[in-house]
């Protein structure tokens, strides 16, 4: 069906380049969800004002798009996937099955989403389907078990909150892209969804793919996007965290080396704290040779590189301690440093700060980042730096625990000289 | 000293009627303080972004100024009372004592906090003195031992956030008031800053106190303003709660009916739940007949009544089963029924609501009510059923689980008709 | 190579008819891994005195022998099973993956443990392979990596502790068994390691498998044998718990019913609790009419019933209330009703005793059962009721939350007569 | 009362000198009234077999009195302090209060308790008083409302099943005690009781108290046994800890200064983790310059001296950074070294053994000590280090998290020679 597209010719070159398409996607249905008791399973700190954070991230979204970003939203991009023959039946012949629904509620629920329209299809996706969802003509009298069963799995498609941090999910890196697996159960639907993207939509059909596939069992191989930033160069840097293998981290070296798109990984050894739970919490970029980054954490980082070898596995470890991360990072890019930009204020409000994603800043090219308005004591210290800060409100999207760069997956970025 | 004044007539008649004059405090240095790691131990789920915190807190208070309410701010009252000869030896003769500060750093410490203008005390008082305040020439070898402790012992003086729910630490009662030992100790001091107003501040001095004294240890005896509501007629409702046990409520009851200025406790028995704190978290009044309730917790309520009795402990106890706390408080009123809003919205956003105190309203008169502008669902079931509500942005100010009721200690209002 | 033997005749026709064959699995190295700050991960409450649990895990199986009991042990067999051409390659093709081992220490992990002996390498695929268990020899430089990370991942093969809980990996169900996917991913591979014996080991090879395969992805559809009792008359009952799902208890009824193996299963609908884990903790027989159960939490069961039917999906589903779950118990079993011996002692040990595995006893025969020697009184009340109670000592066994029921999974036990 | 009494000669002059009178507290009732949900409340990790615990505490017992240790059990001493007149009322005046009964109950429970024999209320006192303990003929209508009440609450008196740790209550130092502000208010009532005790009993009146008055509220200044040793040549150890603060330390250094009864104090800056709650858990004397520790926790302790000073507040501090603990230790001894035993096992039973008191001996002399058996590895390094290792059972008392020096109060024990 793809076979006769030309490829799209989409890619990320660098963390600072001018960002010209990406994929972001609004709160909604799986938001409504969330309550007190169930945050917690669903990687939440706290419930949101759904209104607001609707507001609040269509104002992020018209930034972006007065500065010329072709912002693709992940509904939209879901129900036009919906719309392509063949799509529907793909994805729901994954996610309607004994295993998730529950035998005598896979033809009702089938049935039931079937008849919506693309749009209203995509809306349930994302934000899960909760038995109470379902229209009574399509019911069977084995809800009753599933109602005497409480939590999650009172859904027959789970609520997907956490597609709000689209940087997770998917990663291009360079001319390619990676379909992650995620480290919680919880997540791991949201692939699937990128993968019915990728292998149905038009826009996006036949695009390279360098490594996973969320039908496939990744064990512990696990690879989150905000611990992957390809900054140019052909160096990758990759968090390896709680969410962000080794197991993963080392494959996707390896194929990246072997398809010739990267030459260098440089790997992060964070610390396993709920604070830090990806490089991209701790540090980004703000500008070619200016990264924001919370000290406190950084100072902790063991860094280690890998390039390609002729020698089984096909990769080569460095250990590069003593030198710190961000000397190991200049170096890669040929910079003879790199100026940081510490989280601001005394000792509480840099941590509390950095808690509200202070450090997680996404260039709109370089110089130019967007953040969130409540961290003004870091935003002004970048400013200071010569960077433009354009503030996001963060008073409701920020209690996931994402900020910017979190809640935006690029998809066509340029390259910056070094 | 307080002996030629004459005594202020303050006093609260009802949950409703016109409020005249209330006590409020506004974020500042404590919640300065708070950091994701801390702030467990300070009792709130989560960091605020200060200073919007305190523009939105400002704005409640202009709104309840607009409105004819004579506002008084803690920080104010108490730079004011620190002022009076006498009263700041009283306050420092109780905090800056080796048992709180260290031996080694009494002198210093004291020392510094002698050299203060009232207002820059004021604020230390409530917002804590962490050992780095300490300017150099106050400093002794000693505050190496402090720092090498860590959390909430790395101040002086602690922080005390909870300041906030000025409802909570004294309660004004009819014509007097308590001086409430609160549940966790962190708050404690809490208490021991109203003492001083109301022992020295002129306006206040010579009040009627029924019961409670920081000074004292008062055990299993706790107390807090939250649970506690004087509706009229001689009526007080009173939680049951986590935080308020029945050891200090039989005791307030017996204080009032020997007083004579309360015929009839209703008292009811919560279950210990973090998101039912306080009875105020689940039910509040709106009208003079109208209240508003979360029915998933007010459900399980266990109704007792204590009335003035002739026998010792010269109280009463009647359980109320089967009937509901609802029932009981409406006949106690004289009324023939009250009429309920419940939380509204589905399943979902009920929780989330009352999660956001969306039951938490705190009436300017009857039938106009201060809430949080997040609970659109329950706001407008309070519209429909002819309630005036004015709303109060809960961002950042509902992040310690606390609305407009828990953030006043009325100090005047009218008793209204039944 | 296990076409030309004639298939084991195993089964298990009842909850406590003469038990002849089961699978135990002792303490071991798995539990000598167990830290304080690992525990939680492992699923283990607290920590053991290893030699002690061995110690008093072969005195259970001592006692179990001279009953005339065949004990089989999973190191034991996986030994032997390791030792059968083709089945250590097929199981380290699994086990010793990039996505778990990581590349770079694939080959000199899998060159090490082709060097081991049978039982060696048993002892470690159950044990668990930590890193610094790697010989000289077969370490590459990617050990710095893996050192880096922390907790379960330090391991090139994880421990598998609760392998000691064998009743959950397996169960069988008349004449055939179910290979089960764990809820905790921590569990995931004892079901691997079962698969691995019941395909090549020349005793179990050609068993029926109803249902369950660990090579596949089986999402909701965790089942653990701890809820499931085959009691015989073609009766299945099943708790449906936090680790038994709906999804997989429909899926596991229309195989037995497809199969004609069983009629009717019996579903208990069991609150989410860490100290109801699985029915087994809250019920078991003890005699062919006689239950003892812990009715804090038994009250609380909702049942329904699952029986064949001719239309799709093959399961008709019966809501049993206002029944209780003994109630329809004893009537699926033909029974009058059943004798019930509830946990004993006041209030404080009951649920003591209920936490200690009061309540999990594993019948040798009819009116014959295990029990720890801990539950006094439980103990007591059920030789009252005229059962032959025989001890195991439970101080280090128990520490895992797990009782006689749990350590068996019985092979071949006889039907009795109802 | 206790004038005319010649004040008894006790005291405690080292860590390892002969030992030859004890406080210790048997288990009882208390920790039968310790469930899965109330023991973290009080501080216990899991539940016991009491009859066990108390098994293997007269097993105890009975090794050290064998020894010639004049052994004195709580229940009993404080059973013969209730038979001396006034100490019933006095105590009886302090716990049955309207603060810890509640309004209505303190007459009944009063006259209750008044009914009893001394052995009867000194198990009440120790083991609580439910409000389902108090019989029909002293209830009151107000105990619905206690029912109500749930958790701690529903006692009249509180149980204290820490008493097991007799360590902490009370401590010897050279010829004087303190009596202790303990950390946790669970555990408050037990410094009363002690109390009690030295007011009344013959044996103990008249005895110096350095420090502390369970009737006062002693705020930050907590202080432990656990955390306390005095070890010979004027110098006690004291750890800085969790439950042990510098506002306390600092106090009880200079109280013993101006005795003269000691003239250096050595402050063991300690982590805040549950496994090192006190220095007793991590480090003990076993020989007059043999001590066992555990590494990974003493390697981080930061060292401080306090000695006298004619300077206000009387105390010197000297940070002895970079000298380790072991080392200050030493030289305040006059020792070359002290020999180190370091907890025993590999990463795991290392961890392990630590958590299970292997680093908490208890000296009967010099040379030899008491500790759990469960240390295996532990015990025989001591044991090759010329230590004679007296072991008791584990399995049951160890699950509170203390050992053998925790349930032991050293009230004679002779000094050692350095």
């Amino acid at each position: 069906m793809t076979s006769q597209q030309t490829p799209p010719v989409y890619g990320v070159h660098s963390e600072v380049g001018r960002l010209r398409k990406v994929l972001v996607c609004a709160p909604g249905l799986a938001h409504r969800r969330l309550t007190p008791t169930n945050s917690d399973d669903l990687l939440f700190d706290d419930v949101m004002w759904v209104e607001n954070a609707q507001r609040d991230h269509a104002d992020f979204v018209d930034k972006l798009r007065e500065r010329g970003v072709d912002v693709v939203e992940l509904h939209d991009l879901l129900a036009r996937t919906m719309a392509v023959p063949g799509a529907r039946d793909w994805l729901l012949d994954r996610k309607i099955v004994p295993n998730e629904v529950g035998l005598g509620l896979v033809d009702g629920t089938r049935a039931y989403l079937e008849s919506l329209e693309p749009a209203e299809l995509a809306r349930y996706l994302i934000g899960g389907l909760a038995t109470g969802d379902l229209p009574e003509d399509y019911r069977s009298g084995y809800l009753a078990l599933a109602r005497e069963s409480t939590g999650v799995r009172e859904y027959l498609m789970p609520p997907l909150p956490n597609t709000l941090y689209t940087r997770d999910t998917t990663c291009w890196l360079y001319g390619g892209l990676t379909l992650n697996p995620l480290y919680w159960p919880a997540r791991h639907d949201e692939t699937l969804l990128m993968k019915a993207v990728y292998t149905f939509h038009p826009d996006y059909a036949g695009s390279t793919v360098w490594w996973g596939d969320p039908e496939l069992d990744w064990g512990q191989a696990t690879f989150e996007g905000g611990d992957i930033m390809p900054v140019g160069k052909g160096v990758v840097l990759m968090g390896m965290s709680e969410r962000t293998s080794r197991q993963a981290i080392t494959q996707v070296a390896k194929a990246l080396f072997e398809a010739g798109t990267a030459e260098h990984v440089v790997v992060a050894g964070m610390p396993r704290l709920r604070s830090a739970m990806h490089l991209d919490t701790v540090f980004t970029f703000a500008d070619r040779d200016l990264v924001t980054l919370y000290p406190a954490i950084m100072d902790g980082v063991h860094t280690f590189s890998l390039r390609p070898s002729d020698r089984s596995p096909g990769l080569e470890l460095v250990d590069e301690a003593p030198a710190s991360f961000v000397e190991v990072v200049a170096k890669a890019l040929g910079l003879p440093k790199l100026r940081v930009v510490e989280t601001g204020g005394d000792v509480y409000a840099s941590e509390r700060q950095q808690w509200d994603s202070g450090n997680n800043a996404v260039a709109l090219e370089p110089g130019v980042v967007f953040t969130y308005d409540r961290n003004t004591q870091t935003n002004t210290l970048l400013r200071r730096a010569g960077v433009e800060v354009i503030t996001i409100v963060g008073a409701e999207l920020g209690r996931g625990r994402g900020g910017g760069h979190c809640m935006t997956c690029p998809i066509v970025r340029d390259p910056v000289d070094f």
